[in-house]
């Protein structure tokens, strides 16, 4: 390995001289330390991405921890725990330890986590984002710290490796299973506009509708937030009047659930008034009455693959091109006594 | 702080000398790497521990991770989220990361764990677990990484300091809850006989039962695991009679489901003809059917204390005795809608 290592401080000094500064300044910057002057770190860390330096990496060399990071941007307490799950067994395989991280906004890990990662130094990184600034990009490049994107919003950079699911297909499924029941007044409560998997989701819904020649009222397509305030506000609105759909497919289990409360509110029986199909298929979906028909995300898997894929580009040999692939796990419809022909089919 | 080095050193060559190794086999030993034969890393930590070697911890050192690592010896995915949110959010505070590891039975982590861990170096650990084997504390005290028991199951090692809850105080709300409700026949299923939780909780039960001068039949009393079937198969021996109880305290929410399916299964109206409480107030218990009446277990806070309590540890200056602390957080009965009045008082 002592070639390696030579050819490292070859670079390095290349950097060091370009940047006009020590080479003990360069490995302070590329180690994430904190007592480098922030005009001084931006040259560095601008000079590295121009010439296109990346550390060794190629296998788990002793200077890299035995870690794979797994980010969130907050511990979402229903369905994080599949992911962490997924991810830990993998690494489990592989001798590693997972470090869990939560940062940022909905769309990105921030710099202080940035800076975080390069000090840890993990074998890959696991983001639960659907994407990471550009400059961040450049800096877990040059450390040879590779990451893959689990997106269940299905909205990645396509230069980036993820891994996501079928939104689309699910909501087409979704929808396809309440129009064979008899259904043809159906409406769909989706996540906020700005998320792909919400677009892809009520496409899906749009596409079945069209399929089977059904019409779709606009006021039955709603965007809002995945929780049950997102599902009870919109259903309390479309479940008012005489002319009520028969049937909603909601983006979330926990919209499902806002959809059930009102339900119970207005006096309808689920299945029998109201079908209702959710989408997760989180633990509790089988517990709650009438037992929830929702579109299984394979979030255990998801988080499984994500690992699986940091853990093989990390061991790739340097100099060879990384590949950015895109891997969507199918979704797949669950049947359980939420949905029931309609009362007047 | 060439002092400290110093006088490490002289220690460890104490340590080398009387061991007959090497000051580098030494440091091999201390930080878990696999290259020393096992008859040799053996002899050293029986020297380590003889001699109580200390390495020198007091604050984050260079050579201190940024870590903080929390094990259990399974990912529950409904309960262990609140333990690492609670834990995740005392190490953001102080700037450290999560590592999250699953090891070994439900008693105890395994060898392969104590390795890991003495390479990663966290700050502190964190484990979900009843105990830790003596020469696993051993060799984590050899190298001041602290540990603290967070113990759900309420069977700690007095020596060892740990975050726990009130289980006998949970019980005996639960049961006086039923008992004020105008219940006489109380049943009470709890958990493995072999866990300290279980017993206490059927503990307070009795007490409950005595104190209103309620006599208790032994087949009400039952041990079983904490799951659903566990619930289950208890609940249609207690509730096949004519004779049957008219309330049940269930040992966990999982239990508490089972025993509601039983309900079901035997056309018994919850709450009119049967009082059904929980314990632990999982995020389900509030979307069931009825809404779970139950015992709530701070999980996110003893996640927080335990952290706190280990980063205190790792804080404190070496050679003042560590403290010992159990700290047992209250548990709170949170009425819900599966309890009432029984028909017949």
């Amino acid at each position: 390995m002592k070639s390696d290592v030579a050819s490292e401080r070859v670079t390095l000094a290349d950097v060091a001289d370009e940047a006009g500064v020590s080479l003990s300044t360069i490995s302070k910057v590329l180690n994430g330390r904190a007592d480098v002057a922030p005009a001084t770190r931006e040259r560095v860390e601008q000079v590295l991405a121009e010439r296109g330096y990346q550390r060794r990496g190629g296998g788990r060399s002793e200077t890299r921890a035995e870690l794979i990071e797994i980010v969130f941007h907050e511990l979402d307490r229903i369905w994080s725990m599949e992911l962490i799950d997924g991810v830990e067994s993998v690494a489990k395989e592989h001798g590693l330890s997972v470090v869990l991280t939560v940062s940022g906004s909905r769309h990105s890990p921030d710099a202080d986590w940035v800076e975080g990662v390069m000090r840890r130094r993990p074998v890959g990184v696991v983001l639960v984002f659907s994407d990471l600034a550009p400059e961040y990009r450049e800096q877990l490049r040059a450390r040879a710290i590779p990451f893959v994107i689990v997106d269940p919003a299905g909205d990645p950079s396509p230069d980036a490796p993820s891994v996501g699911s079928a939104n689309w297909s699910g909501g087409l499924a979704a929808t396809r299973h309440l129009i064979e029941l008899g259904h043809r007044r159906i409406a769909a409560i989706t996540g906020p506009e700005d998320m792909m998997c919400s677009l892809a989701r009520v496409d899906g819904y749009r596409s079945a509708m069209n399929s089977a020649g059904l019409s779709i009222d606009p006021a039955w397509i709603r965007f809002g937030d995945f929780h049950v305030t997102g599902g009870r506000d919109h259903a309390r609105e479309l479940l008012a009047g005489t002319d009520r759909p028969t049937a909603v497919f909601a983006g979330s289990d926990m919209q499902a659930l806002g959809v059930l409360e009102v339900a119970r509110e207005l006096g309808l029986r689920v299945p029998e008034d109201l079908s209702v199909v959710g989408y997760d298929d989180i633990p509790l979906a089988r517990w709650l009455t009438p037992r929830l028909t929702t579109v299984h995300q394979p979030l255990r898997r998801m988080g499984e693959e994500a690992a699986r894929l940091a853990i093989r580009l990390a061991d790739a040999p340097i100099g060879v091109a990384a590949p950015t692939p895109r891997m969507d796990l199918a979704t797949s419809l669950v049947i359980r006594e939420s949905t029931a022909a309609p009362a007047d089919a």
